[in-house]
């Protein structure tokens, strides 16, 4: 039982630059969760938060009061050691469709509760869902059988997680207080830790196509998750990594499927083989496997093995011909020369646009919509050659992607390239 | 009609530090009337305005959307010039009582709409309703003609003057918003501009009793008001008065009605003569009036006319006896000395436990209940002779009451007296 509050006194302690105590926090989550501090209370105290900051502590009592809220899940009868990996957010960012199955090759269970996309970026599971027969929704006997049997699995967070950081979420996402590292790095960690998994793997993205765009504000939030992590007993590292430029050379659902079998087949895009095997390698690292080379399982098709397993087990058939858009669009070259930018926010609004995202939670999204792009920066291509195809079953939707993509490359003659891992925290 | 914005792009302005537009103020405050930007949003906006500020112009903006929110008087028909007085609230504070008459006495009229109290300090209607037969409430007709005939109107506020101020007033004291110098300013004045007077002084408190307990922030706050009143083309000035001791001797509804009378008469306590007289002076400058000596007029039993007049044109009998409490409390002095302090908060939470005033709005209050003070600061004193006297309908309310009083007042050997009338803004 906590201490009784109330919440005009937790705000404004927060509101004159004060530091939350222990039962102020346990109560005010509580109580939010409860209905008995308001929306309008939690949203000012949001603010506040956002304005005056939290600190380590504050942010490890909050994030334990949102585990708190709701129930946590047990894997310490798994007979293997677990790890997951949470993304913030990224354009092309389909690396968890390749790497849970390739971890779970070299011998670590991968318990991926996932989310749905909203905005410019996509989400895992609207990803999978266009795979013919793949459910996102599964029980709790079936989450922790498929994870014993195959070692994988990718499904929907059910509502019993956290579900103060759910409320809490809609809420911020309407008044203004999103960006508030503590909200951010809290929301992520409180349904990752109450996961159970034993180590975690945060890829924090970087760049115009990112949520966080400056490389200081991604490695606050970095650095905050990481301690949240170590203060809760998971292991948990953050590569921050770029996303300036999109990943590998497709957005979409089904387009970022099937990139992702060609990676499990041994060949995909480079830098889309370079992010999966290195936070695989940090997945490993993070339950105590480093005796096994994940590039090598990848190119023994061992890692294909194993998705094929993960999909069929969730009622999909990985050989089935994934679903292609109605229409598509080429966009060709304007002049010869080198691809020396591709932005990542331009493309990732145009797939939005072309129907591949949603602009609500509940809307509908399409399986074959998204980009391709033919080159990546660095590429030359030539003036009339296809340089973007645009796929969407509504043709109408080709005018607004088109617009997102206006100055969103340059062609040019040099190009300066940058690494795709920018730093490691831990 | 306005230009079309969105709550967030809004909160998010003014949570980065920037300032708001024209059109952004306006759309918010229209939108917020109508429901269309939601209370949790609003209480967002609030706290980002109490952390970031607004600026002069921002502040002025925002009143004018509150005023504009609702419908506005026009007093311009008027036989009279018209000037009024708006006190932050204070314990003891009975100025509005001798003041309205006195100043309508003077040549000038004087369009009261007040407000009921809340809290520690009491409420000029609830005051005027220990008056039998007295109603706080008039129709627009009955407002116009009593100007016109008794020159002063002390009513109650229709629900039509800037209801954006009275949505938002209560959404602030249920979010920990009400400490923000331009919120508290522009509710203040957006209804005192609505009201339509050509003058205005301001009585801002300073003190233990006072919502502002610091001088810095009292002035802030009156200087802020009177600009806000400059802005809209009325005349205002503002003091800053001690607050930190109670004004008169008297703290309730009919025990105050009882020493603005003796006021009226000639005598009273001379704090409370002072400032009526101070602010008169004032307001009758404001009006442009500065050939009458409101002391005079004071002295003269003018002034007692037209309360008289402006009572009785308000159902009440000015000659009626006042209702008394059915129990009282004697407090003795308990050693012998000088009274060197009388604490305002201290006083006026004793008051409010006895039944003076409401803990919610709607709750009835007591005509009779509240605190006498046979001594103010300054005053020899007695061991064993009263040195206050508790008045309530209900006994058992004295207890909480004596607590309040704890500690609310030194008797020693030297005394520092400070003067009432602290700083003039214009």
């Amino acid at each position: 039982m906590t201490e009784a509050h109330d919440a005009i006194e937790v705000i404004v302690a927060k509101r004159d630059g004060g530091t939350l105590t222990d039962s102020q926090i346990d109560w005010v989550i509580d109580a939010y969760t409860r209905g008995v501090v308001r929306d309008e209370q939690m949203s000012a105290l949001a603010m506040a938060i956002l304005l005056n900051g939290m600190s380590r502590h504050e942010i490890s009592r909050w994030t334990g009061a949102m585990i708190a809220s709701g129930e946590t899940l047990d894997l310490s009868g798994l007979s293997r050691p677990t790890s997951d990996k949470h993304s913030t957010g990224g354009v092309g960012d389909k690396i968890t469709l390749p790497l849970a199955p390739l971890v779970a090759a070299c011998g670590v269970a991968v318990p991926q509760l996932s989310g749905r996309g909203l905005g410019h970026t996509g989400g895992t599971l609207d990803k999978l869902e266009s795979i013919p027969g793949w459910r996102a929704n599964l029980s709790n006997e079936e989450f922790h059988a498929q994870l014993e049997s195959v070692g994988a699995v990718v499904c929907a967070a059910g509502s019993g997680l956290a579900p103060a950081d759910k409320k809490l979420y809609a809420l911020r996402d309407v008044t203004g207080t999103v960006e508030a590292i503590p909200l951010i790095a809290s929301s992520i960690m409180s349904k990752k830790i109450a996961e159970g998994s034993g180590a975690l793997v945060l890829d924090v993205k970087v760049g115009t196509g990112a949520f966080m765009k400056e490389l200081d504000k991604a490695r606050e939030l970095a650095e905050t998750m990481v301690a949240l992590g170590t203060d809760a007993g998971t292991r948990t590292v953050a590569l921050l990594t770029d996303m300036s430029t999109p990943l590998g050379l497709t957005a979409g659902n089904a387009l970022e499927v099937r990139e992702s079998v060609e990676v499990l087949a041994g060949g995909g895009p480079a830098d889309v083989v370079e992010l999966t095997v290195a936070l695989a390698t940090e997945m490993l690292a993070g339950a105590g496997v480093t005796d096994v080379d994940p590039a090598e399982v990848l190119a023994s098709g061992r890692a294909m093995d194993t998705w094929k397993a993960m999909i069929a087990a969730q009622g999909g058939d990985p050989d089935a011909p994934l679903p292609t858009a109605r229409e598509t669009h080429v966009v060709t070259a304007p002049s010869s020369g080198v691809l020396a930018r591709l932005d990542a926010m331009a493309v990732g609004m145009a797939a939005w646009r072309l129907g591949a995202g949603r602009a609500a939670l509940g809307d509908a999204v399409q399986a074959g919509a998204g980009v391709e792009w033919h080159a990546r920066p660095g590429d030359a291509v030539s003036e009339g050659a296809p340089l973007l195809t645009l796929h969407t079953d509504e043709p109408a939707r080709f005018e607004r992607a088109l617009e997102s993509l206006e100055g969103g490359f340059d062609i040019g003659s040099a190009y300066e390239p940058t690494p795709l891992i920018l730093e490691r925290v831990d």
